[in-house]
């Protein structure tokens, strides 16, 4: 049940083949959804028609809302990009929507972007300040203004897009759509994931390998911290001069915590076994005598199932998840607001009744929820309920892309552990301990500033700068 | 990933110290939306107005579409019921939609309707023989239309609505609502649920608990088969002239394979215990030896868990599930056909490679989903996959609303057991032997026509009977 | 500029060919729409096909706006009727569009009625209280339940009409879609228009001639007050039953003066002609000296012509009228009301400067749009506005179709002319003497009740039954 | 029934006392949707706040569909500017509605543009060589982008104003919103027309004067061919250094043949008078005897009372227009076709019959429409028919926005005068002289290339230039 949101997904096809690739993005996004539930889009081009002809489409709404059947029909091309989007940067109207579809001197230019600039108002005021027009308040358009910029003077929009990533700082994923070439760039520091696919003569860039999965395609390699790979009748070409520039790697964490899809594989760790790994590792740490392992659906469950594996206590469910509870859904009233809790979960009281239960779940941020499930189990007759989270307690914000809350919305950056048991009404509490973040990861070098404070990069003060105005179709 | 269908959810409130109960219906039938995503509505009067005041709204639609708050803001009463619906009888269109909302000679009149009647043509043959004139080609507006034609002559509409009950042949769960009066009745079989709750100085009804705890009231009891049930300002009254009249019992057993929420108790048998149960016994029956047992979300897991139990095997995952592939989804073309169940379901692979699994699901319908789930487990590297089905095979048409597939539909009309086993690639198949059903669903007296042939009450044969005219709302 | 409101055409189309009618019932009901601007509807029908199969659409909003071409595709028939509709009984919702479709004994029925019956709660009252149920709250629901009643036991659907009509008392223009007749019905006192055409081999029945003008029919008679017509494959049968129990005719007058088209012709009377006489009588009432005749744009145009025809006076423009001010409009606040009328019509400042001018409408009912149109030609520079009104003063209301305001609204009804000539700002006032209207409307018998208030029939009072319950869906 | 579409309305307004200004922009720009019907929107902007705070909505669609109550509601500021739209540039999409809002180096920067420039491409080149992207295909993004460029270097946003303005080639009415100023620039030429208004204390640009009379406003004076005005808190300034770099005026005679609005004055000129002398030139060119003028509704009717004013033949109608004939509505088919313009016009029998008749119109296009009115007329009566058209044959390309068809779809490009009369069926056919239409036009300079060939001003060819890639939402 976390709370904490990712920003971004992005996918990237180039069927050599000449086929139409509009569904395949369709079910790419489909399968990144869990990335980003505001907005999506796609953009197609057909390189075999003239220079510069894209049709796209975006809106704020789900991949199965935005991307309609009638729309789908009106496109089609070989090549195509689509992204799906949860803002943190831009005010979240339909105009920041991705893909980012432009002309400039080349034909048309088409980008999506996973991640966060910190240095995106620096990079806007140097557009700005030489007479650049801006229609959005997105990253995207700043990086593809410079693009632009740099593709007057380059030989080739690959060194275009090389000589804008030198100039960027913070976490990227990016997939660029030129005329005649797909492109996929990942920051030096591997904040972002992105990998490489291939179906037949199609190659695909996806932010997980599950969106290769959903198309058929089969799992070729992760795109490299810091590669720049371009796809074009001529191959595939990789460039990896941002990847000397920079040396430090740090993939973000929260990625095998709680981001990615159970059944992806990012940077060749396996995210259903890290999550496994982390609920033996609470284990470990916080061995309790108890009857039942359950998660919070559905974030907490798989290191439920690895508490359990290591502890040897039963995994089996607790909870009823109404999966009818969408987005329309309407809240109730303060009054009915005790309630709210139980239409969203219900308690399988013949599952938990006399009990000792052990409850994970992947992070607590105001802790009003496991209050009410804890509530919840012990009306239910669970005689126990030891809490377990599998990550440790949010303390630092992130710059690269992940909305954590802030501080005072955070009850660990308020409270202390016992603290924090206490008010949620548990008769234990553990959280993972840092140390076991990098084995849960599979020993890759990550960035936990949000646990640790510790950033892989400087963060610029860019508050001087005023370029970001307050335009909003209504 | 049962295809069998369900036809309905009712719901009634009254609340006699005179708060608005509208959010209530709406989070009640909320709860009950896994009985019926065609359609729904609901209706609420103020018994503190004058008489046959009512507002209702209803279309086509889940809950949340159909129920949105712009919507309800414009409703408010003390006394209400609302429905969810997936059309059995009656096409599948806007008007069929419930409640039934009329005026009659005693002010209005609200009906909602879970089940099928196998007399309705003669009941609308009598109607329409003496010049009644019919909107809806539904049950429930013959119902509505002779307990408005008992109401002439009867002194209370609990009389009325006890006359046309006893005409009544076939499967029901029965609310209306009068100007000052909710009344519940339930078929003298008990084919279908219905239960009594309370909050406050608030009566409710509903087809399963799990409604109940939604809105935060108190079980009470069940229903009885063949009780009427009146709720007033003069308090509870209970007539059990039905129950009297047909001494036959028999719960469709099918509530407890599938159909109801897994955290609701139907006459006093937990639903979850007998889905538990229903595991246990294909253990028994069908022991293997295996690494692991899962089950087909989400219908075939509480049975695995159960066959994890009895047999010792560890249960755990196998599929990752896409939540955001909606009814808008656009379907694969026949040539992408193939990837289709890698989009609703994909495996983890980190899960199953390597393992002998045994995998448990409530039903097979064509055959054509598990036969793909097993070859994704073995594409995954699974060694083994036993599959173990959580009912007999469906043999025989329900008269009672459920909507099982014509004979040339179901691959067990057409196939033996082992036929069917190599048909869908799996290493061995064992279905629920018929004589567990009873024990499964707690030792209720069960109706088990489905799959055995025998049926409850004669099936009357209204083929001469062409009353159902073909009127369309386009 | 008129404000009084009509409520309905029909329209009625039986291809004895077999061609598809859908098509000219849209155009018949477009031709029709400024009969009635709040909902519209169609029912068709195959009589090749099975008995009782009709498809049709309906809801609140214009002809344009309802009946989309995707929804006509859906539907085909050689037979069927339509209906526009400005409510005065019923409330305005969509359940009570029309046509009404219900299946009865005989299969389906399928009714449009233009009119305001004044004895419904009587007729509702007796199928009431024989035990029928009422899904609207309209006259035409009443009318249909008394038709399936007649229906069995009467040999055929005409005489089951006959019987129905027989107890009708007000006004009617009916419409009625049985599986292989098309039947039309007029009030005996003829107070709403029906007439006949003929294209090919298919029949016509509509309110209006312009209606048959705009499917290609030729105009073949009015039905007679009190005429039922028949129309099916044994040819066109005429019944003149009503039209010999009831001796008076009494014929709408405000037909003339405002409802009906302008190009139409009822009961042998060319609107345009009527109009045109309406405008010559007030110059010959009311002769003045001017420059300029001109008519409130559109209702007091025809009329002005005649004016000048009569007085020499040459006609114009005096106005432009906005024709995007649809239903839509935002209305100004207080503050800019003023402005409002400058909205909608605006001073052909070239036209009037320093001229004496005639303005011609048809009625008054508030003043303060002729009083607004006044200061505005005035404030352009007109010398003098002489106002004349092509209908005598309303003074009593209308029970049978017509919604004029209550006579707190009518300024007519509250002061003398010489008082609403100073109100309003006028140089003199003349409304038409109210022994012109036979003369205006060719010499017709006309019913003229909402000036003199001398009603073609007795009109009963109906306050005692209450059975019009407050069902709204919301 | 002109055929020949002008391209759009600009409308602009700054309430120096603070006051919203947001429900004077609706109503500026319901005035002006005869300018173009296909897209509207606005921008306002509160002076008082933040620079460069601006919030807008555009959409495809008339101005009572876009711009919607609960939409302005959510917006408010003491300036803004508004547009409606006709494409001639740009596709038809809904990103290319204006106004263009946009972020640059001071701020926000909104623009509306009526007009079409003849030097797009290579303006528009310039920027591209250099680096820019483009989101939309407009002219407006050209402009305001230049604008942006020159801010960089210039003083203020009114020297980047005018600095731009001098590369403009073509027609142009232009209003642009910067922070904190209101700017209206119109083309040396004057081909398109400005004006300015004052209400209490705000001021009002608007492409016509009726636009200034339906928000309140009073008519102050035309802002002159090359004007550049500046509204501010430091008052009004104006600039006329465009003015003087070209001398040639040459107004659009076509606004007053059809475009502009019958009520409005465009400099100094009455549109309704140079109408009626457009009528009476035509009466002199070609007298001819008859017993009614009439005019093809709407557009040809002030010059038949033109006509009839100078001939002395009385002036009346002919047709009734139905005014529910929308842009849904849907077309016959083609054996239905021929009924098509009965459904539109219907003709007054009762006024025609039996007559001679002068049919004026504004224009002729393809002549299929006046052949169906003439053939309607005789089909109705009428004696003669004889045709007069209040401009002269359309024989050459526009190229400052207003949408001539091509040659092949001219009737006059390819038939003599004798050929159309006869080809249309009417008795005889008169075009305007082309040296009345100075005279027309009240003696001001004027552009009639349309006719005549000659432009004001070089059209350079710009087909070398290939800057317009297909990018389109769908």
């Amino acid at each position: 049940m976390a709370e904490i949101k990712e920003e971004c997904g992005v996918f990237g096809i180039y069927d050599l083949d000449g086929n139409d690739v509009t569904a395949s993005i369709y079910y790419g996004l489909t399968s990144l959804q869990h990335r980003g539930q505001e907005a999506c889009g796609l953009a197609v081009s057909d390189t075999k028609g003239p220079i510069g002809n894209v049709k796209f489409h975006k809106d704020l709404g789900l991949v199965s809302e935005v991307l309609r059947e009638e729309t789908l029909h009106k496109m089609s091309g070989d090549i195509g990009i689509g992204h799906v989007r949860y803002s943190t940067t831009g005010a979240s109207v339909a105009e920041n929507a991705q893909p980012l579809v432009l002309s400039y001197v080349k034909g048309s230019l088409a980008l999506a972007h996973n991640g966060n600039l910190v240095n995106t108002k620096a990079l806007k005021w140097e557009l700005i300040q030489s007479g650049a027009v801006f229609h959005t308040t997105t990253d995207s358009e700043v990086i593809a203004f410079h693009v632009a910029r740099e593709r007057v003077h380059t030989s080739c929009v690959e060194d275009a897009v090389l000589n804008t990533a030198k100039k960027l700082q913070g976490a990227y994923g990016l997939v660029i759509m030129s005329p005649r070439k797909l492109i996929g760039v990942r920051d030096p520091y591997g904040l972002k994931p992105l990998c490489l696919g291939k179906r037949d003569n199609a190659y695909v860039l996806a932010s997980e390998s599950c969106a290769l999965t959903s198309v058929g395609a089969e799992f070729i390699r992760d795109i490299l911290p810091g590669e720049m790979i371009t796809i074009s009748h001529e191959g595939i070409k990789s460039d990896l001069t941002l990847a000397n520039l920079v040396k430090t790697r740090a993939h973000c964490v929260f990625e095998y915590i709680y981001f990615a899809r159970l059944d992806s594989t990012l940077d060749k760790v396996s995210v259903y076994d890290a999550r496994i790994r982390g609920g033996k590792s609470l284990a470990k740490s916080y061995p309790v005598e108890a009857d039942l392992v359950t998660g919070v659906p559905e974030s907490g469950i798989p290191a439920a199932k690895g508490f359990s594996e290591e502890s040897g206590i039963p995994f089996g469910f607790a909870f009823y998840k109404n999966s009818y509870i969408g987005r329309t859904f309407i809240k109730p009233t303060q009054k009915e607001r005790e309630s709210s809790v139980h239409l969203k979960l219900s308690v399988l009281e013949a599952a938990v009744k006399g009990k000792r239960i052990v409850l994970v779940d992947d992070s607590i941020v105001r802790g009003t929820t496991i209050a009410n499930l804890i509530r919840m189990l012990k009306e239910a007759g669970a005689l126990e309920v030891h809490v377990r989270i599998s990550s440790p307690p949010f303390l630092h914000p992130c710059y690269f892309g992940t909305d954590v809350p802030s501080n005072d919305q955070l009850i660990a950056a308020q409270h202390s552990t016992e603290e924090i048991c206490k008010m949620i009404g548990a008769d234990s509490l553990g959280y993972m301990e840092i140390e076991y973040l990098e084995g849960m990861a599979g020993g890759l070098p990550i960035c936990k500033a949000c646990f640790d404070g510790n950033y892989p990069m400087e963060i610029p003060n860019e508050n001087n700068l005023q370029n970001d105005f307050e335009i909003h179709k209504i």
